[in-house]
């Protein structure tokens, strides 16, 4: 059975990690649903949010091939652990019913960059279930352009990913 | 004079466009600042956003070089027009005076996910400057962990990456 996968990895903030990684997805065929990669609080590392999905031997081919790539420091499938998803989306709709849009980007707790004559951007932050619960209710009026951020992850409590136990190789 | 620039990038969904755009950056010595991509409302296209610095000149190359890459459909410097950009951080703070991150987390306009008695666990939206704001403050508290979405980018107005007109090679 095929499952989503959030695979946080930390590496070290040098040229071309994003290209061995990226590639090695690409020439193996492992799904890459979304990605987002920026630095970390220490400036030598970044981290990278990779949202998959694939059988339970494929996410863990995935893993044992990140940690053998180099400049990866840590490596860690957060579905196993519990852990917050959120992301971030720009919502670009048709300037129809502003009222409307109005009363229901509130609803969504969604913040209105610019409420134009013939274009309402908004910014909707949430889990899955809540962005994709927005763009439900956002696509009837009219969706003219989307950007996402990709998820990104965070385990709860105070582990953090570079004291986990999941073993780097 | 090197500057920053939002790069955005639509892209079809095909494996092997992340790997391409990668890899034009690793062999060319181009800098990624922050890279996030996923999907757009239309599945069969993906969108990323490029946040990356250099010389006026290294730029058109970068703009240049990705028009020429397979399943690109368009590419546009989003710093020559009028757009927003925003992120989303992940903060886990230690969670020594609980009160007093509650009361800045406030200000900030930052949600609390969890105030467990060991750490607690913030996110941040914003533009650029509001999360370099947001994280000058909480640092005072000490970071755990950071877990930034990278900068994402929409024009203002009606206009579409895809209705632009810079032209797609």
């Amino acid at each position: 059975m095929e499952t989503k996968h959030t695979i946080s990895v930390l590496v070290e903030n040098e040229f071309g990690v994003l290209a061995r990684i990226a590639g090695l997805f690409s020439s193996k065929g492992y799904n890459i649903d979304s990605l987002s990669v920026s630095e970390t609080a220490d400036p030598t590392l970044s981290r990278m949010t990779i949202l998959t999905h694939g059988s339970d031997q494929i996410i863990e081919q995935i893993i044992k091939q990140l940690n053998k790539l180099v400049n990866v420091i840590k490596v860690e499938d957060l579905t196993k652990e519990k852990h917050f998803t959120q992301e971030m989306i720009l919502v670009k709709l048709k300037a129809g019913s502003k009222s409307e849009i109005q009363t229901q980007a509130e609803k969504l707790g969604a913040k209105i960059l610019e409420a134009g004559s013939k274009a309402i951007v908004l910014r909707v932050v949430g889990d899955e279930d809540e962005i994709a619960h927005a763009l439900d209710v956002l696509s009837s009026f009219g969706i003219l352009e989307l950007v996402r951020t990709g998820t990104i992850a965070i385990q709860r409590g105070e582990q953090t990913l570079l004291e986990s136990t999941q073993k780097s190789s």
